[in-house]
């Protein structure tokens, strides 16, 4: 099926939490795809160390600057902070991030011997928590499940996954979507209201286990479409 | 990366709610496969008329039995119950299901006009209260994902699709794999414990918003393995 696709090409990225593996590798490949990328972080001064460490080998700029430069500049802004901090840094910039389509790929996951587990959250997902934290921002799940070893790689130069894109503004989902195909093999696919982000959150948990079962870097692929 | 996959051809497989969409599917796949298979239903004449009605076509041998006879006869059970009736049913077949094999594919989902969404559940999914209800059998979380469109289309030889295989018993999951792999197509994959099915069974709900989108049958593929 055949989807006006909007261009995105020119639009800015901004990643909050952008100096963890998981920002650090979308800030690569939104950079490898031309982007200007905007790293942030709670200390400006890791978020230049890490937009330093992409920077040389990408068409893209990549600059680095603390999570509240970053919200305010950026056209379109990634949360990759870890679960811990999510609501807080959320609290503190809902200003800045006002308007602004805010995209989170955040996994609310526990770690025991037995693996990784999904966290209770109290408004379903850290997705609907974001919503909840961001009246006024348009939020939207996605890029949960792209391995961060994957987008770091320098040997890989496709992704070959699907990006499920999960919330309730189909001008932001339709935008988000265009984005995850930014980054080569990958293809966004439109996958449901914000209500139902959370399992597409927790099955990180299952991808973990296939990971450590068959040794690889599992992702999904949606078949029939 | 290759895992001994064990021989399941001779075992034969009932399927309690096998009147249903889903149950019937997978009844006709099952006996394509030249599995004997059993229709359970609350009526056995239902059951019967069930059987009937895939007979004609397929390798194996189809019968139709109430619930109780065919847990008590299968080597295998597949739980395809409406989710209302869930509980009810396994606690009626404690004693006939213990020490067996039971796979529950059963979704707990709401619907209202935005569409599908997950229902809460006390024990975390339907896996874990087929688990908790049934402490004498090996449940295993598999097949929630598969097209009860496809499973009975008479034009559709193969199916593409991973089949989750969610467990806490290796031998369990293994053979439910293994199972998996008897309809052309479909393969069944570790996707972890039983602690991480709901977001398996609720993940369908986001495959329902796909299909609506897409004008498609979606299932899953794991890319990586």
């Amino acid at each position: 099926m055949s989807i006006d696709i909007p261009d995105v090409s020119g639009i800015s990225i901004g990643i909050l939490g952008g100096t963890g593996d998981q920002g650090k590798g979308l800030a690569r490949r939104f950079a490898l795809a031309g982007h200007t990328v905007l790293i942030g972080s709670r200390s400006a001064e890791r978020a230049q160390a890490a937009a330093e460490s992409i920077g040389g080998s990408v068409r893209g700029s990549v600059r680095g600057a603390d999570n509240p430069a970053v919200a305010a500049e950026a056209d379109v802004v990634i949360v990759a902070t870890p679960w811990d901090g999510h609501r807080a840094t959320l609290e503190s910039l809902r200003s800045e991030l006002a308007g602004k389509i805010v995209i989170d790929c955040v996994n609310p996951l526990g770690f025991d011997k037995q693996g990784a587990y999904m966290l209770p959250v109290e408004e379903g997902s850290a997705a609907q928590q974001a919503a909840a934290v961001l009246p006024d921002s348009r939020v939207v799940a996605a890029f949960h499940h792209v391995s961060a070893v994957l987008l770091l790689d320098p040997e890989v130069e496709e992704i070959t996954l699907d990006v499920l894109v999960v919330g309730d503004d189909r001008e932001a989902t339709d935008t988000v979507q265009a984005l995850a195909g930014r980054i080569p093999g990958v293809r966004g696919v439109y996958a449901g209201r914000l209500r139902n982000a959370h399992q597409v959150e927790a099955l990180t948990a299952n991808l973990i286990s296939i990971n450590r079962r068959y040794k690889a870097h599992a992702g999904l692929r949606i078949t029939d479409i």
